[in-house]
């Protein structure tokens, strides 16, 4: 049994986390930890909980992470920096489900997030969290940066066609559609019932801070730097993402080559599930499964593909569970059988 | 062509009035105010008013009264009564929406609103809008109070079945289910979208402010005060209310003689539909109807009715236009054509 | 283990069924059937199960229920007594999920159900699966009854106030709120998404075959046949049932007196928690809980409770799984560990 | 005033025919039928038009063409030619809103469609039915045949690029979403509420009949045969479509330079309102609005639109109202001024 904090509990992917490792068979919850509502029982907060979790949350600033094995962050972005910072790199290990450390350096953040960043020394320990690229790292990470969800419903696709050259690097679109979870627990105008039911939209075209870790993510694992065109979509749903990509073939090329590359890829990956018709949200929720499909038009020569996840779960808090299961050498899948709840 | 003014405008029942008076053939729509937009234009609020409403807010605070020949407040309780006693009785008149003069007496309205009554002189003047009840009042009226939407639902079935002495007085159960717009256009974390989709909770059991505005309109229009039980829910719909009321027949009796009596009352309504199967929201949807279906049980010897109405329009402002309409001698049904939106 | 056989396996039950029993500790799932897809995989019916299930369906006519331990029954009304008769009760030991064995008498489901009932011979054997009231006659029988999902709703709630005599026993009403998988997994004109969709309604009213099954067990239970006026609504979600139950006190009472009540009955029940604020349908749902509330009112001299479950869990397959633990002596929440997934 | 008829009225393209056409001041609805409900109230199926329609429906077989000004079709794609080859194109003029008479060719169609087509003479009589294209050809037309929804929603966006050579038509990626009703009125298993509440799916990739719509308009308006890759998805809503349209630019461009190619096709248009932020599906719910937004990519070398409609409306029903306006000389807008229902 390893000993572990969750910090920042009261939003959705710590509300998520507590889910997943509360059943977790190598896990003790030593520590749950939220400044605006310490004091407080779970179960005051999530009465679903009720009967399950029995857990009374303390004060995130007087938590000392040397106490734990392992230490999860479920802050904000431009928060979660300073905790690291003040934890340091040596008192325990960290997964931080925020942006902070996605990617590939301070400069890039810099650009992109708001605040200027307070650690940028922590930038050469800190692994992306995506097992099915970077598993060799995450293993004796000390700092591994959870990764967003819209890069891991558009990462998983598209790299095997990025680094097999499969497509123009150039031109790739990601059109992608997330529930409502994926903007947080906190309630604003824009996730009002009202404005959101029966409705639907985009958002953040050509602008939003998920476009450049998909870059970069790829430029890291391939050699090859892609230029995105991102656009995310608020779908009327409580979880889950759909992405659906659109490549231009670089080559003439048959449906089974590609159906072999994904299959090297992915073919023993414990939650990427290679699908023959096109996915539903439906499919994976609850669940850390990313199902992927894909379809070859010869008549336009592009490269369809549809890929679904559960933003809260392998684009969060169950994409953590496997980092954390990854480097304490537990089983890759301990605390992840969640069948999808269907319908 | 008579002059109006809309006060609170940036609201739901403000919204909703600006949409059907803009197609009013005998208003014009001369101020359109709130104090925390002023000065912006409608369509930067809401959107979809594009092309067809070119109106910038101006201040409530700012606004003459005596320039208007009828002001309608879509201010929150407990803010329009000052609106009110600011105004006085004699400078317009006024179609106040919230529930500030809604009961028989400001005893009545201390005992369940929050904050004491600062106009309790204009009581005598007030008249309970709902034109199925109260038409020959509101002729004259100088103060009409819009009935809540909860009230219109279930005082409209009920009446009937109360003056008549059909049934029990000191048990009837009003089982009544909202949809979302209900709780206003202010994001709250019990609106918050994740929170109400796919959800359904009861609220206010027991303590709801609606219970006394029904035995009050009750006792007023039959004589009998009764006593009601009366249980709110969330629906995770947009709009629309559903009651299901349940009474206890006082005596044996017909399905043919209670169908006479509702027939007597209603049968010449425009907005009341007698229907022989259980009415749903989606048959009454943007429209001014009010749908109402009743069950003999001789088994149980009860009664049930289904009645549905559109929250924002019969329960908000479909019936303030209709109030107007009477006050102005306009056809009842002017600028209230709308077809229900199915599906 | 025990092997277990699930007959008629693609409707809503059936599925959830091998949802839970895939996962149970003591459970080999030996067969799964279905007349109509039989030779086809479970995952060409349900995707979601890609990685989880790999079993093909075979035939129910050729099922031999002797090679079982326990044949679960997902078939509807009116064809599960077929199979019944046919397997005999000394084959394997029943559970039945459909409505064939739930009433006292053949006689009543003659009264209630279209079809002439074919096995009137069993009823003497058949015991109704509701663990928290027959938990002893469930763990010898060889045909259980498993429970309507609208009665599991209820009856929780309304027999402790049966029994101990607080209600008046001749006038409770069962205002109840499904999802749409309490109708099956056929689509029809009335579960068409653009019609339950942003919608609401009644049915059934006076006439719902639930009524005979909750007034009959409330009777063999508390010994005193209670009149219930039960009232269904179809909720525009997926799972869930909320059940507002109405009483008249038949005398004067205390909260806490109540609240003690509660308190001996469920107490120590595993599944049903009694909560101190509404319950609502994501506190449960995926999950095999009956949250349940209860409030006074002492203005009316009326009780009322709010109760939830899954429809699909705790209203059908949760409840199967529970009763096959108490007749194969596992510990009773085997296999029904699920958190509800929130949001 | 005009005599209409309406020829397969029971679908959802014909209830919302009768709805518009209900309040159209120039219009007396003659006929209403439909072969499998003639004899039937329109009540009866629709029960939100009580006290709106009075109306019995007849056979669709026996209806005389000569006898109205207009029939408008809403009988399904192969079933509507046999309609029209039987009519002739001398006897009445006609609105088909199926898909029978929209291709450029006989040919086109039968590549596409799954029934040889019956009626190939009329080609050179069918006028495609978007006003902002083809609003001469329109005027004198006797056979109209009404766009598609989709095509309706991209090509209003696209046209303009491809015609100015501002985009690469060999790369044109349209990824559009639609609400259930776009599915129509009958049941099918992939709308039954289950599956598609909470629930999102892409379907018809690189498949769709819309494809060759979009590409032939675009071709014939144009004079540039545009290579799309069209992929629709299906959205947890009643009505509405909002498609995400992607173009490589073929030259350095700015953004004030496409705003001024916009308001030159599109600034006088009733319906179509180009939008500086992008639009929702309930902006333009219930109304014949088409919403367009753009935004360059500098970065990218991309050109994103984003466009809204009501696929029942200016994607079906509207639209034709509209066209019926443009043949018979009444203002384009008569009995298209409802304002979309927000929320």
């Amino acid at each position: 049994m390893i000993k572990v904090a969750i910090v920042g509990a009261t939003g959705y992917t710590g509300l998520e986390l507590l889910k997943l490792l509360a059943q977790h068979e190598h896990v003790e919850i030593a520590a749950v930890t939220s400044n605006s509502k310490a004091g407080a029982h779970v179960t005051s907060i999530y009465p679903h909980f009720k009967g399950i979790l029995d857990i009374t949350l303390s004060s995130t600033d007087e938590l000392n992470p040397a106490e734990f094995d392992v230490v999860f962050l479920g802050l904000p972005h431009g928060i979660s920096m300073d905790f690291v910072k003040k934890a340091g790199l040596e008192s325990t290990r960290i997964i931080d489900l925020s942006g902070d450390f996605r990617l590939s350096s301070p400069d890039l953040y810099n650009t992109w997030y708001p605040r200027e960043h307070v650690f940028p020394e922590a930038y050469t320990q800190a692994v992306y969290g995506l097992p099915e690229l970077f598993r060799e790292d995450i293993r004796d990470a000390v700092l591994v940066a959870n990764p967003g969800c819209y890069p891991t419903s558009a990462i998983l696709p598209l790299v095997p066609l990025i680094k097999e050259d499969i497509i123009d690097a150039g031109h790739i679109f990601v059109d992608a559609k997330s529930g409502v979870t994926g903007a947080g627990a906190h309630a604003k105008p824009n996730t009002h019932y009202p404005v959101v039911n029966d409705n639907f939209s985009a958002y953040g075209i050509a602008t939003h801070r998920h476009t450049p870790e998909m870059q970069d993510v790829a430029l890291r694992y391939s050699g090859v730097e892609p230029r995105i065109q991102f656009t995310p979509h608020l779908l009327p749903v409580s979880r889950g993402i759909l992405a659906t990509c659109y490549g231009i073939l670089t080559t003439d090329i048959e449906e089974e080559h590609i159906q072999n590359i994904y299959e090297n890829y992915y073919g023993n990956e414990p939650f990427v599930r290679l699908v023959d018709a096109p996915p539903e949200l439906n499919h994976i929720r609850g669940s850390n499964f990313c199902d992927i499909f894909f379809k070859l038009d010869k008549r336009t020569g592009h490269i369809i593909t549809v890929s679904c996840i559960d933003n809260m779960v392998k684009g969060a808090a169950g994409q953590a569970v496997q980092n954390m299961n990854i480097m304490f050498g537990f089983e890759e899948t301990s605390g992840l059988h969640q069948t999808p709840l269907y319908p």
